[in-house]
Formats: C-alpha cells, sequence, structure tokens
C-alpha cells in the first residue's frame, strides 16, 4: 500500500485506532457475556465501558509494547490507565492473544469486503449506464486482435458488467466467509472460557462463531477471500486492456476522459495516454501478488505457528487498499471515458466491406456453391481488398461467378449491419433482466 | 500431469476420445435445434445422430489435422466421413470453433468438478470416522510447535473435516460457476445462430446458457475455479503438514500406515518415512502454480485471442488429475494413518506438568496473587521442572507461597485433563450437527 | 508438457530410457572410483561395463518396481540381470538413492540448460538478422500505445536481441549452477562413501561436486534455474506481444508469416490470426509458473525431506520442453515475419506531422519563444490536425506567430526523419559489436 | 513495507528526499555534459550545481505536482525555484520522464543491492563462526523427518554457509544487472540527446549505459534482480525451518536466543516460541511475491507503457526493506542461538543405537550373509528396540546369528560416532577453504 493508490475510507480500516477500537470493543463484549455467565463481576464488566468513548493513544500503546514485547498486553495495560486496574483485572479472562487478533482482523476484512462490494456496486451502475447509452453503437468485433464482425460498443460494457457482477457473487461469498470469529482460548478448546462468550462477542461483531478454532482461526476462510480478489483484479486488468487498445493512435475508438479546452497533456490530444488503466494492469499484479502467500499460510503447524501474521499484516491492508482504489479508479474511468463512435465505423471499413466475407462465404454455400468454389470466390474479391482497399460488395457485384449465385439484394443484405445487432436485445435482457 | 500421480477416471476426461465425444454431442444436438427452428432439414439432424455410437479415430483426425492445420476442422471431416458428406453439410453451420471448444471444455471441467466432490465426499467421511474414533484421545495441543496445553486428536480431525467441508462447498459452487456455454456465434453476437440453439445444447448437455459470450466464455469463471483448486490443495497441506510433524522420531504420535510384518521399509519402523504426505506437500504448489496462469488468463484481448488456450491445455487436465490423486491419496492416508496415544501421553509429560502452567497462573492470580507475585511462584517451580524434568504438580504443593494461596485440591484439580475436554462434545456437536 | 508443444530432443532428456542410462552411468562410474580406491574389487567394477551397451527395459523395471516400491532398487536388480547378480553385488555400495537421483537430475537440467543455450542462439542469430535487414525501416515509436517518435524497426529487434543475449547469459549462469553432482551417501556425510568416488562420477558426467550435499542437493540451486527460465519466458511473452501488435489489423506493420497463394486462412489476408505469437503469450504464463513451486522446494525439513520431488517429476521436463518449444516458435516467426515498411509510414502519417510536435516545440523555446507561448502555438496547430487531418508542417507555415519564430527552413528540418536516425548506427555498435 | 519489518538505511533509500537528490544529480551531470558538448551554456549548468546541498522540499514539490499531475515537471519547477527559472532553462532539455525515474529507480535498486550484500556478508560471518563452533556437535542427522544417521551441527550451518554464498554470488550479480542507466530521450533514439550525455550521467553515478533502451530500461533486468530477491528469501525459510523443527518442544536442539533470569516469556522456557524465525517464514513468501509481478512487467507494449510502474512503487520498496530486514533478522537469530548438545545426543538416542542398523546391515552383508538374511537379522533386533526400548547395540551382541558373521569389535565399531564424523573437515574445506 502506498497513499498514492489509497483511498481514505479503506485505509482508515487498517489504522491502529481502528484495531484497538476492534480490540476494546471484542474485550468489553466478552466481558459483558462472562457477567452474564456468573464468571465475572458484572461491574467489572460495566466498568469496562467507562472506555466506550475514549480515543486509545496509539503512541503510549506502543510505549507500553517497547517494554512488554506484546501488543495485546500493551493495549490491555493502557486500557486499565483507563478503566483502572482494579477494575480492568478481569479483562481477557481466559482468552488468549488470537482470539482478539483473528476476531479483529476478520472485522477488518469483512469491513474492507463491505467497501468492496460497495465499490463493485458503483461499477455495475457506470458499466450499465455506458451499456445502454452505446447499445446501438458499432463496431468491429476482434478476434486474435483482427477484425472478425460487426458488434456493438453496448455489448462490450454489458459483459464487463455480466463479468463484475460474477465478481460481485463472488465477494459477497468472500465476505460470508470471512465473517466469523473466535473466542475459543489457548488451542480453541474453550477450557478456560465458556463457548456462549464466542457466542454474545461474535452476534455484537456482526460474525458468526468458528465452529471450530484451535487458537486461531483456519487459513483456508483468508485464501479463498484473498483469492477471489484475485479474481477481481484480473477483470479489472481485463477492461484495463480494452481500453488502452481503444486509445491506442491506430484505434481511437476510446479515451480516458480528456477535455479538449484544458492545458496540459490534452493540448495534443494525439499524445494524451491511457495512463489509468495501464496503472490498473499494474495494479491487478499486485492484488493477484497477494494469493500465492494467502495460499502458503494456510498450512500452519499443529495448532498454530505464527508464519502468517507478517503475511496479513502486509496483505491485509495492501490487497484491499489497492483493490478498493482500483476499482474506483476503475468506475471513474468507465463513467468518463470518451467514445468515438465514428472512428469505430472507419475502423471497420479499413478494407472496405471485408468483415463481411463469412457471410458472403456461407450465403454462396447455402446457394449451393461447393465449399471450395464459395471459398475462391470470397478469396479472389477479398485479395483485391487487402491489396488495393476497393470496396469488397463492388468487388462481389462485378464478378459473374458470385452474381450467378446469388442476386444484388442477396448480396446488398449481406452487407446490413442490423443483421448483426439483431439480438442484441436478447443479449442485454440476459444481463440486466427484463 | 504425469501417471505416478494420475487416476484413470480423471485422466478419461481428459482424454481425445472424451473431447471429441463431447464435440459430437454438441454438434449433434445443435442439428437438432436448428431443425427444430427450420433453419436446417430434420433429415440432415437426424443423419448425425447415425455416428451416436461411433468410437472417434483419434488418429485419423490428428491425420486431417496434420492437413488443415485446425483440430475442429479435422474433426467435422472425420464426422462427414461417418456421417456422408452430404448429410453432414449443416452441422456446424453458423458456430465458431470457440462454440465447440469452449463448451466442451467447460464440461470437461464439470466431469472433474463431479469427481472432485466425490473425493472430498471420500476424504469427509474418512476424517470424521476418524475423529469419532479419536475424539477422547488426549494429546499436546501446540502453537509455535511448542506444547501449549491438552487438546484431543478428535479435535485435529475434526478441524480438519470442517476445513474440508467449506473446500466441499467452495467446489460446488466452482462447478455451478464453470458449468456454462456458448453457442454464439462469431464474437458471440449470434447473427449466424439463434440463441435457442444455444439453449437447447446446454439443456442436453447440463450446463446453463452464458448470458454474454464473445465467441470465448469469459475467462473469470476459469479463475474463480482454478483458484478454488489451490484452495484445496492449500488445505491438503495444511492436513499434510500435520501429518508429518506427527511421524517425526521425536514426535511418533501418528504414522502413515505400516505393517510390522511386513517386509520393506517396515522392517525398520524407525526408518519408516511419512512420503506420501510429503508428496502431498509438493503435490499442493503444483495445483497452486495453476492459480496465478489461470488469472492472467482473463484480460483476453477485444472480444478474444487464444493466449488462454496453450495455458488451459495444460492446466486443465493438470490441475484436476494431480488435485483428484491428492484427495484420494489423502484419504487413503486419514483412512489408515497410525495413531499412538501412549507417544501422546509420553509426549505431553516431557517436562511432567509443566503444560498446567497456565492454569495455575490463572488460578493464582484468581484466588487474589497478584499478576507479578502469581507470575514468580509459577516460573520458579516451572525452571526446575524444566532443568531436572522434576514433576510440577510435585514442585508447587512443595511451594508454601502455592500452598498458601491454593489448597491440594484446588492444585490437583488444576492437573485435571478433564477441564481440557470438557467441550469436545460441543466443538463436535458444531462441526458434524447433532 | 503435452506433445503439442514439445520438441523430440528436449523430450528424450526427460525419457525414462535416458534417465535409467544416466543411473547406469553413475553407478558404472562410482565402481571405477571405489575399484580405484581399493574398496571393492575391480573386476566388479568391469563387470559393470558389460551393460554398457545395453538398452535398459523400462517395462521391465516398473515391473520390478511394481514389487519392491522404490525405483532406484528396482533399476539394481534389472542392472543385476544384465551384469549378474554376483557381479553386481557392490553396486551402490554405500550410496543412497538421493546420490543418483540428484546427481541425474541435475545431468538432466544440464543437457537441457544445453539445448536452451542453443536454442537462445539460434533465436540471437534470427534477430541479428532481422535488424540489421530492417536497420533503416522507419517505423513511429510508441509510448503508452501512442505514437510518439519515429524509430526504426531495427531498432525493435536490436532490443530483442540485447535482451535476449542477456537471457543467454543468465542461462549460462544458470547451466553452471546447476552442473553440481553428490554422492554423499546418507545425510551426505560420506560416511559410507570416499569423497573422491563423487570427484570421480562428476567428473566423468561433466559436473563439479557439490561443495556440501545432505544426501540432497540444496534446491536453491534449482530455483535459480526455474527463475532464469521463468525470466526467459517473459521475454518472450515481451517480442510476442510487440508482434500481436504489429499484426493488428489497425496497425498491420508486420505479421506472421503467411503466404498469399496459399490456400487456408492466407486466403483472407485481413483475417490471418497472430496465433503463433498468442500461443507464445501463454507457453510464458506456464514457464513462468514453474518458478514459485521451485522456489517452495527449497525449505527442505533437516537433511532432505521429498516435498521437492513430485513438483520436479512435474517442472522439470514440462518447463524445460515449454521453454525449447517456445523459443524455437519464436525463432520461426521471427525469421520469416513480414515486415510492411509502407503500412509503417501510413501509420506514422495517421494525423500528417504530428509526430514532430514535440520537436517543434522545442525548436521554438530554443528559439526563444517562452515555454507557455510556444506550448500554444503548438498546440491551436495540433488540435487541427487532430480535428481534419490536415497536414501539421503545413498548418505551421500557415501560423505567423510560428513563422515569426521560425523560418521555413528550420521548419522543414523539424520533420527530417534523418533526425531521429542519426544514432542508430551507434546504438547498433552498442548491440552488436563493430 | 511496514515499519515493524523495516531497517532505516534500507527505508532511506526509498524516501522522497532521496529520489529527489538522484533526480537531482542526474539532471546536473546531464548538464555538465551538455556544456562539455556545447550544447547548452557552461553557466547554465554550473548554476544547477547551486542547490548542490539543498534539501529538497517534498512538501512544496507534492504542492506543485497537485497542479501539474506529473512529478518530474514538479520537481523540475521546484528546482527552478533554486537554481533561477532563467538559469534553469536548459536543464532536462531533450530528456524524458523515463531518464530521470529509470535512471534513479536503477540507483536506488543498485544501493538496495549493496545493503543486501553487506547483510549477506553479515549474516555469513554468523553462520561460519556457529560453524565452526560446532564443528563437532554430533547430531543426527533426518531424512523425511526420519532419524538417519549422525551428522554434526557444525555440517548445518556449513550448508546454510554455502547457500547463502550462493546467494551472495547471485546478488552481485544481480547488482551488476541492474547497475544500468539510460539518458536516451523519447523512444531511446537519442534524438533529442546526445549519447555521451548518458555516458556521462552514468560514470558518474556508477552505472553503465544501457546499450539498447527505449525510453524505458528493459525490464527482464528488473525481473532477475526480484527472482534473486526470490532465491534469497526461500533460502532464509530454509533456515528458518530448521531453526523452528530444532525448537519445537519434543527436539528441543536449539532455540531462539533467550536469557534465563529474564522476566517475560522467557520465565516459562518450555513455551518460549520460535516468533522471530516463524516471522522469517512469513517474511519469505512476502519476498517472493514480488517475483512473478516483475516477471509480468518485462512485456511492455512497444516502446513502453506505464503498467509497471505501479508494480514497482510497491515492490521496489516492499522486497528489498522486507528482504533487509529479514537477512538482518536471521543474523541475530544465528548469532546468538542457543544450541543444546545434550538434547542432540539424548535425542539421537531415543531409540538406543537404531540410526546405527544401516551400517549394521551394510557390515553383514560385506561379511558374506545374504542380502536377505543380514535384513531379517536387523529387522529382529530393531523392533526389539522399536518396541521395548532396549539398546541396539546389546541386542546384537545377543543374537548368534549377528555374532557368527560378526565379531565384537566389529560390532562394537559400527557404533562408533567418529565413522560419520570423519570427513567433516573435508567438507569444511570445500565450504570455507583451507
Amino acid at each position: 500500500m502506498i497513499p498514492r493508490y489509497s483511498r481514505p475510507d479503506m485505509v482508515a480500516i487498517w489504522s491502529p485506532e481502528t484495531k484497538f477500537r476492534i480490540w476494546y470493543e471484542i474485550e468489553a463484549h466478552a466481558c459483558d457475556a462472562m457477567a452474564d455467565l456468573g464468571v465475572i463481576p458484572r461491574e467489572n464488566a460495566e466498568a469496562v465501558w467507562k472506555a466506550k468513548d475514549v480515543e486509545f493513544d496509539v503512541a503510549r500503546i506502543d510505549e507500553i509494547e517497547a517494554v512488554t514485547k506484546h501488543d495485546v498486553i500493551a493495549f490491555l495495560t493502557h486500557l486499565a490507565e483507563h478503566v483502572g486496574s482494579e477494575e480492568a483485572r478481569f479483562v481477557h479472562q481466559g482468552m488468549t492473544s488470537s482470539d482478539v487478533l483473528d476476531t479483529c482482523f476478520n472485522v477488518q476484512l469483512t469491513r474492507a469486503a463491505d467497501i468492496l462490494i460497495a465499490d463493485l456496486e458503483g461499477l455495475l451502475a457506470a458499466l450499465k449506464r455506458r451499456a445502454i447509452e452505446h447499445k446501438d453503437t458499432i463496431r468491429i468485433g476482434r478476434s486474435h486482435g483482427i477484425h472478425a464482425e460487426p458488434t456493438t460498443m453496448g455489448l462490450t460494457f454489458a459483459r464487463f458488467y455480466a463479468e463484475m457482477d460474477r465478481n460481485l457473487s463472488r465477494m459477497r461469498d468472500a465476505r460470508a466467509e470471512i465473517a466469523t470469529g473466535a473466542i475459543s482460548g489457548a488451542v480453541g478448546t474453550f477450557a478456560n472460557i465458556d463457548p456462549r462468550v464466542e457466542e454474545h462477542v461474535c452476534d455484537q461483531l456482526g460474525l458468526v462463531p468458528e465452529p471450530i478454532s484451535t487458537q486461531v482461526i483456519p487459513r483456508d476462510r483468508h485464501a479463498a477471500f484473498f483469492a477471489t480478489l484475485g479474481v477481481i483484479a484480473s477483470s479489472i486488468e481485463n477492461i484495463a486492456i480494452e481500453i488502452r487498445h481503444m486509445q491506442r493512435t491506430e484505434v481511437l475508438e476510446g479515451a480516458e476522459f480528456f477535455s479538449m479546452g484544458q492545458k496540459g497533456s490534452s493540448a495534443m490530444p494525439h499524445k494524451k495516454n491511457p495512463v489509468l488503466t495501464e496503472n490498473l494492469t499494474g495494479l491487478a499484479r499486485m492484488v493477484r501478488a497477494a494469493v500465492i502467500p494467502a495460499m502458503e499460510n494456510v498450512a500452519l503447524w499443529h495448532e498454530r505457528d505464527i508464519s502468517h501474521s507478517s503475511v496479513e499484516r502486509m496483505i491485509g491492508p495492501d490487497a484491499t487498499i489497492t483493490l478498493d482504489f482500483a476499482l474506483a479508479r476503475l468506475t471513474g474511468v468507465v463513467d468518463k471515458m470518451l467514445i468515438f463512435p465514428e472512428n469505430m465505423i472507419e475502423n471497420m471499413n479499413k478494407f472496405p466491406g471485408l468483415v463481411m466475407s463469412q457471410r458472403v462465404l456461407l450465403a454462396l454455400t447455402q446457394a449451393g456453391v461447393s465449399r471450395e468454389d464459395a471459398y475462391a470466390m470470397v478469396q479472389r474479391n477479398a485479395l483485391k481488398v487487402w491489396e488495393h482497399r476497393t470496396d469488397f460488395k463492388e468487388e462481389l457485384l462485378a464478378d459473374p461467378d458470385v452474381t450467378a449465385a446469388l442476386s444484388t439484394e442477396e448480396i446488398e443484405e449481406k452487407f446490413d449491419l442490423g443483421y448483426h445487432t439483431k439480438h442484441v436485445d436478447t443479449i442485454f435482457a440476459r444481463v440486466f433482466g427484463e
């Protein structure tokens, strides 16, 4: 994570202040539950809530940690400074640091997921709007970077919508996966703490109790979570690459927004670079880079080792902050990107009419011409267009073998673009619903 | 994929024979749908089914491909040899190779998913059986490889069960994600083929029509699929590492099965190596190796490029075959692994009673001793056990400061193992249901 | 590895026949050394060479392995069938399986490296030839996919040459790293075998003795080896992407070879797809996929565990075979690729003269115009070209503010392409030497 | 990168202050060279050096960048504030941002490499010292985590030394690879800047001119650099895993340093956790996570795109800072780690004498006993030891079949540990030189 590629709400989730606030809530709710169970005095539980509105002093906690060499103990010591050490004596009773750390981490990831879900919803709105706007904007479809058959820009946006909609669904699943908490004590046996404490704390924090933990929450959940981020990042790359292609000088079918009047690089529109989407291409690589470490974290030794911790201290903030930033950046790009429909037509007609060659081939065979002959007819006329940029339709109309098989109307009809767009509505209905 | 780490059912999914069979079914069902729509003559559709029981000749198709340089055309040519070239003339009409290739690939992945789901179910059964068998088998829980507090072997199996049960659920989701088909023609506009053909073909093959395809089925689906395999592989590694640890000479709490009477390496049981679980550790790395390439495959150029194809020709078979093999191997290991309960007790008592030090510390503070004093009392007695391997309980009973705070019964009670296992039933109910 | 992406020489390195041949040589040379040291009788060492010309029977060895469950023992048993069990009794004495397996693996990797080195040399020759051929073929240089300033196609080939030349150097280093052998016995102490045996065997096989092994050869060597393959694969992707871009319909500055006269897809040259370089893009991902597993293999438990083995059984052949195939395919593509110099000029002039705008800007400021004013002058004329595709030079010559600062000759000179190519010779000398 | 896992010298390399200082030096040296060539006035070049001792104001530069949206322009503007805008007018003439950015990045990586090289040298010194110290400290060698044959702790340290020594060599190569600079102007043709400027700047900064750049320095260099970091990280993991194993309660052959007298967790030495080496295990994963993104960065579009930039802004600092921290932490751990030779002996004798079974087997066959019989003799006596922990040597001496083949002296001699350590000096000479 670096400030350049960060947004404040996601950054705030990973601040020490937020972390200590969540720790506090875990401890306070745990005390309540223990008081309900009669394990600790009610007044001690209540006393903890005295710190309810306290902004914990990160510098002070760091100072204590420098002595105790233990972050949770440092926090508890500081908490006692607010609550009173006598009153605070039952705080954390029967719990281990992992109960606090792992539950907190999952709260953070759950909140991060909420932001990412909102990001995806915002992106989907932009994609949908642009899809509808350009539903009928004709453009050549390309396979292998080569002109194939016509499609529409709306279909391009619609397929990105469908892909991101799947990602939204995956993100929701990932959120559900990670929204668990554990207050199960050393090695997870609840020997020193009643399972009902876990239930209460989880309930208060919007989590589900981890069915079986071993001091730590099992890391397959986190692996699945970060893998989901990696898939979403790959979809971002997919859209970014499309836009980068559209903006290249020879294509120029679209561009990241720039205003002609403006000063700056827009002064030379022919030099306006797709730097935002290039940036997204790189950011996607970085989000994906969290996936394998998260998977390597799954195999811990026995009931727990702490090898996962340094990884998560990095990828927790890094991957979520970067993905949040990337989704927001992409939404801005999609929302405002320039579309150049005239250039789309001009590109499609680079070899005039040639994109219809497949249709003509099919029509010839359907008219009873053998595959070989039909192929030869298309080939010889296509080559003329390729070499001299003449009009394919004109060439066909001038070829007696072709006109022997197909009438002028039939030939004309093969160049009707409506043929290619006739199912756009069907596809839109599939993607966006009726 | 290499034969050594392969099982025949999964290998069969990826054979050329299976592939051609699926291609055939796609083409034949498409012809049916086109006949229903009146696009092609009914008798031509029916003629295709003449090849229903044909075992396609892979060598012959390869021979044709050597000339045509195109696998789908080679297959269609061979199909026409069976059906008759006149009768076969409408086969594949309006379709592109990708319609066949991508739909086939998803059929293969769906079938692979079915095997993997069955594998997981088999593994879950083994884990559950061993969990129940060793529900009360006491063993020391370890954090950081260091003795912490007692737990049971049943809980170890139960947590692997819970993890693999999550993986089963993920695998089912992955299967649902990948069970789509597309018969949408060049660049996916259905210009040359009616969407109802796609619906019919998908319906017949147990797939859902891809809502929007662009000649290819979008690769985020495949990225999510292979990411799921990577998570499952990481869980396999997790179990493998536990067993490898259990079998090491100094621990010896369990072992991959060997029979004492047998010849071979079992002749020297002290040299029996956990080679199966070591092997699983390596196989997990290989399944994970498919994840990043699958994610890199998502960003295709425009409506399609074919960069994903070589990747998928490898990871399709490799990752599914390896994971299938690994799951089966792990199931065998879990099913038959030797558990040495006596060694578990012996290990736990390496420093007699010391694993209870935390409990004693807690009891002292609850009895009103200050944290510092309680810590000092535990420390001085623990150090004696550490240095001379005396019995911790005896040391405590001989320490007047300790006995001033705790009665003999109270001290004795701290060494009751039942304290640590009292919630095993609760946890089992959470994991396995009532 | 799949046959479609394999070449026979590299495949042969990984055949069981080759493996057994290398095992045989290791054992036979070890016997020689032991005889020299007087550890075993000379005649027994000589007897082993009776099998010198034997083609070992893989099926028979597999059959024995099915019983012994141990590949090296199976081989030794089969060897004894050729040599005579009495004569063969000292074979493998004091050695462990790893001595044979690891030394053999490194022999195979060394031979694979030799092929890859030859591949790179072949590729370099092709790149050099094309670089010289197109040294002066003018083409627009692009940053961000946007026209920047002119360069030459020769420089493009030259930079690929320089990059691949670095890869050649890396590959040679990787070969040197991996060309070690170990015959050090159990846990690598030479307790049962004299270090001079290792020296002799390594010497005979063209290897260097591993300074310190622990039954296994340390896997950092292999990690470095496969990382090198990953770097080379990434460079292949780099070249592949360039060619794919060149071939896209709107660019068409080059193409994978096709012959106009030919039948097949070349019949429609506008549909000729860069499938070979797309394929290379995918293959690069697969070679890279070996890197992380190879690195995960480094951390073995104590003196050895066998987790690395399954990984290496796969990535050993897969990564080398795939990279060999990719290098050869790329060499073919480079060697024969079509270059379209006229299209390069046409593309450069899409916005006539506009690529010189930066030069004009610089000239204006050098002529004493303030940055702001110079910028405004360039901007207003550039916009005309952007919008109406008029000629930039003409616009400048018609702008009195511009002509007030620069003479007609000065303006004309800014459009001289020789300005951009004046250092091509310098760069060629740097890359190819004088 | 996070402060917890950072050291100041490496962090300083990546500070904005350092970056601007390097940018300044590049620009100033370039002006000198241009003055030498007569391209710009000498006094303007000299004027730039007025800012020689200026501490550039990062906040001010950020402020300007907020307006200009361009980091290099913002810096140049700020530089002009120090130098005078008239005097500064030739600064950066003919250069592009990439000339500054890429050359600066390579300076930073080169300096990072210098620190990493020093780190490795420090680690090597610690490993060597501990190797010599424990050259003869007997310990059981383990394959598969299972007791195999005796070795020494010194050999363990020696093999880590040899591995890290290879890493030192790799790091030096990586440094040499990355120590290049480029001042080649737009698309790298030197159209607007003389190649001699590049030579001078590189010379002053301790770099080599990049033979052929394309505005950017080719990213295969960086891929190789980060791959090297990944290999080193994997070796760190290798050592970390060894120490973690040594410290586990059942093994206890070594431990990260703790002092018995101290307060804190060391109070309970049986609970002292190998948290530093567990942490290193995680950090290794994070350094490796940079490898694939660095490789994905190689394939840029045409002469350059900027997708690599966001990746490098992250992995540049992250991977070098983390690796520096990890190497330093590991050096501290190695330097001070506790070694428990008595426990090593105790562990070796868990099954008394059984680790010599292989030697006995060999001796029996050498004494003329058939393999089958020898095997059976060893097996039956080994089983007794396995089951009853009796002494293997005693069992052998009591077995008439064994004593028929081997004399008492011969049997005794098989249990001589000197047999296993006789080549330690040879190996040490290989590793450390004479």
